[in-house]
């Protein structure tokens, strides 16, 4: 099964929880067992999985990749958006997350976060299910 | 088929070979030919595939990741594990490799690493197979 | 389906896109609908999605990597490479993309790419497919 959400999202870098909508399209397939893959179709966007429970975990992802990966830091690309590239291969386009008992099995503090890296925009994100 | 395999970390950062363990898995399932998902339910610990053959390679990837990635750099996270977090996003929590001929097909230097971020700790990893 | 491809890299770092290869290695195995894994066998190279149309941009991601991860850094390991070993945990080993009607299901501006972090060299990328 394959199901395309929408996200908006509303800073340059900000990272949406969308544990809840994987959870919904898992539900909605029936899909008891198997693996669930979640891909960002962006090239300045990713995908994460981190602390869901204190929202300063995510800050300080973000905040420290911005260390890391500056906005300007003489880039040549053009578009004036190379961190968000950059940090889009650091932190990955998808992650797959096993599905079990018609639910996503995630760790205890575990969250699902699409990672906007230029924003704000508008975004999709894909959700492939795959039997066991 | 899904396993849950534990582990016991001895040091803040460390990274622990799980290859054995997950071909064990394959082995035990009796699984010829798919796919591995090796998921970390942790948040301040990753998966990661690298050499598995001089324990410096793995050393440096641990030290350097220390230079990247301070222990202290005025996070917001009252837990003081931050960098443990930010870790985990950079590195990824879980890798899929192939299964072929009833074992994993990894390259010639390669294994599979459990990635301590905030030990020492009990840890989980979980090992789902899927057929092709 | 597995199929093995060759590349042959011709710069320390250099990204390859291999789009081409794995769309049509999914066209070959008359695969619909499921997921391709795209694996790297190599300990100092990796694979990542990202923009294939302005080369500017993956220029940009390699420059970066390499202030990230210096070539030399004191590092332990006697091959002179740990900087390659070190991208190849920070970029990752694989990903994974949805099949859809008998091809890839990238973003408009995507494609994948074999990372070199430690050529030239004869380099191996495996394409897995598992069907839905």
């Amino acid at each position: 099964m394959l199901r395309k959400i929408s996200i908006k999202t509303k800073r340059k870098n900000e990272f949406v929880s969308i544990t809840d909508q994987v959870n919904q399209a898992i539900k909605d397939s029936g899909l008891s067992d198997g693996l669930a893959h979640i891909y960002c179709p962006h090239t300045t966007a990713g995908i994460t999985i981190n602390e869901n429970y204190d929202p300063s975990v995510v800050g300080d992802i973000i905040s420290h990749l911005g260390k890391l990966v500056p906005e300007n830091a003489g880039y040549r690309h053009s578009e004036g958006n190379s961190d968000g590239h950059i940090k889009s291969s650091l932190i990955g386009s998808s992650v797959t997350v096993i599905i079990d008992d018609t639910a996503l099995l995630l760790g205890q503090w575990q969250g699902i976060f699409f990672c906007e890296f230029d924003g704000p925009r508008n975004r999709s994100v894909w959700i492939k299910l795959v039997k066991d």
